[in-house]
């Protein structure tokens, strides 16, 4: 299988090689590079050249590392380096992401939360990633009366919300049967058709229990009563926001992977929910066990390698366990230390 | 000076007859009741009838109660309860919700932080609230496709986020000089107009220090340092995610109070942040702090009686302090014992 790693920017290099050299343990794959984000704008004045979309494309897996650079924040949208992530989103069908935030056990002084209820967190958020406010219609123009103004249109149509929902329950299908829909139906018309529409497709799964919660209620209960929920399933903009807060509840950021997927099994893309850090790049800093997670979700989802994901997530788990820890976690040890521990626990 | 007392539904009623107990132990107030929300509906047919939008508009002050009644969830969107509170919050032109959060002292049990991080909580959030995707085009529709589909257009012009600016760029001044300006910048259009304008706005507070955070940053940093911040400022639909985030940080969701503004001084309306709690509407359960505190602003902000508003605050935080508890602080004190203990702090 080829997997391509798109390194990207900040500490997403220094990620990403740990993570390479976790995936060449357990089997044997083919890996390109290609570069994306600051980086790409720095040597080719785009943030996502055609040969590296090329090389998504045609990949069997994309492992991602981290986008974003204050430098270029004042550059136009589109040669920013989100514009890559939105792009590759957007041009690979990635539709579906999920976001996993478990805490780690050892890890319960990492949190802000009192231990008992950071034990308790195992939620899965089913975030709609290719539609929403960021997708819409955007611009700046000038009103009427003269003014600068600035618009983005939030949109959904059905069939939207009824893919991502799918997701949602089968995810929910999976685990413990508990599905909690988010949206702000009392405000937005786009979160009224979500809901219509969730609460149709639920007839397709009556072994799953649906609920529904506003967004400010849910940004509420991820910090009242976090071990409540088993799957939530959100638009885009909702998801981006709950799916942080709920990684920080369970500790720390640098400990979540992600996945972006297509729709069930296929071509994903997998990154660290972390960012690109650029305040601590190049100094061997990083925990690596996010981006190490991902390719452990990589082999799950796109490749159908359930065992050697599992062995990955036990390992990173003993690590932690055996006391590992990077300066994020309040330890010491280098981003190729850490990952050291991860291989010596897998081995 | 007249003070308009809207109960609204669920706990609403409950909670303003203590508050206004309160308000007439310290002053020489009239007050004017009229009927909001769900109940208004029931009685008029209409959730904010003219008569009620007339009392408030002639009010030198609002104190509300809350609305909302998931009996009235399927009614079309201009009957539902919500309707009439963003509709005198658009009528009055209130558009500067002032939301703080703060621990009370013997609460760190409430709150699901760690009590010496929840203790260091001491944030004001200064939420736009006339403007943004909440009052933008919005309906549902048919795509060429055939497929339902619903919008709604995010929006703001340079006058209506210079003026919220203003404000927060104020109310920084008089607290610790700390503003955080929380955005999208990265994705939306309608969040980088945001951005430049406060940007610009702060040359005229050379001494308040500005920063930018993105709302998904910013919901991480709520739950992992929320003591790092002073003052936020953030659009409409972002400060009504943060702000429930940051009250339940705070410990209960019962003790935070609100004002809507129409700038500095006059006409304001002050509500409790929680919602209607039908669950347990009339049974005297309900914490009436929120809506006392709510009445202390409006002494505070629409008739100027600093003292009055001070001698409130301090008392809630005595009866708080002597172990004074409802049920959501974990204590058996009815509604109107709890009043009474604040009352016997007050004399
Ligand atoms: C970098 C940014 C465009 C991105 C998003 O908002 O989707 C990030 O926050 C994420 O969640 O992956
Ligand atoms: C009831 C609802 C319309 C309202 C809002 O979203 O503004 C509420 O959540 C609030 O924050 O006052």
């Amino acid at each position: 299988a080829l997997i391509a790693i798109l390194p990207g920017d900040g500490i997403g290099p220094e990620v990403t090689r740990e993570a390479r050299r976790v995936l060449e343990q357990v089997g044997d794959f083919d890996f390109e590079e290609a570069s994306v984000g600051g980086a790409a704008y720095r040597e080719t004045g785009h943030p996502l050249p055609d040969a590296t979309l090329a090389l998504a494309k045609r990949s069997d897996a994309v492992l991602f590392g981290a986008i974003g650079d204050p430098e270029f924040e004042s550059l136009e949208r589109s040669l920013r380096p989100e514009a890559a992530l939105l792009g590759i989103r957007k041009e690979l069908g990635l539709f579906a992401n999920l976001r996993p935030a478990k805490l780690f056990a050892g890890l319960e002084e990492a949190s802000s939360l009192r231990p008992e209820i950071a034990r308790s967190i195992d939620v899965m958020i089913v975030r709609e990633l290719t539609g929403d406010v960021y997708f819409g219609e955007k611009g700046q123009g000038t009103t009427d009366a003269g003014l600068r103004e600035g618009h983005d249109l939030m949109r959904y149509d059905e069939a939207e919300v009824a893919r991502i929902a799918r997701v949602g329950f089968e995810t929910a299908k999976r685990r413990k049967g508990l599905l909690c829909s988010v949206d702000k139906a009392n405000v937005l018309e786009t979160s009224q058709l979500w809901r219509d529409v969730v609460i149709e497709i639920s007839a397709e799964y009556p072994d799953v229990s649906l609920s529904h919660m506003y967004v400010d209620n849910a940004a509420m209960q991820l910090v009242r009563d976090p071990g409540q929920f088993d799957v939530i399933v959100t638009g885009n903009l909702f998801g981006d926001i709950l799916s942080d807060q709920a990684s920080m509840c369970a500790g720390s950021i640098g400990m979540l992977p992600s996945a972006s997927l297509a729709g069930e099994g296929g071509l994903g893309m997998y990154e660290p929910i972390h960012g690109s850090a650029p305040d601590i790049a190049g100094q061997g800093k990083a925990n690596p066990c996010a981006a190490i997670l991902s390719a452990a979700m990589l082999l799950r989802y796109s490749l159908g390698m359930t065992d050697a994901a599992d062995r990955i997530e036990a390992a990173v788990a003993k690590a932690i366990a055996d006391g590992a820890r990077t300066a994020d976690l309040g330890g010491t040890l280098s981003t190729g230390a850490m990952a050291d521990a991860v291989l010596g626990a897998l081995a």
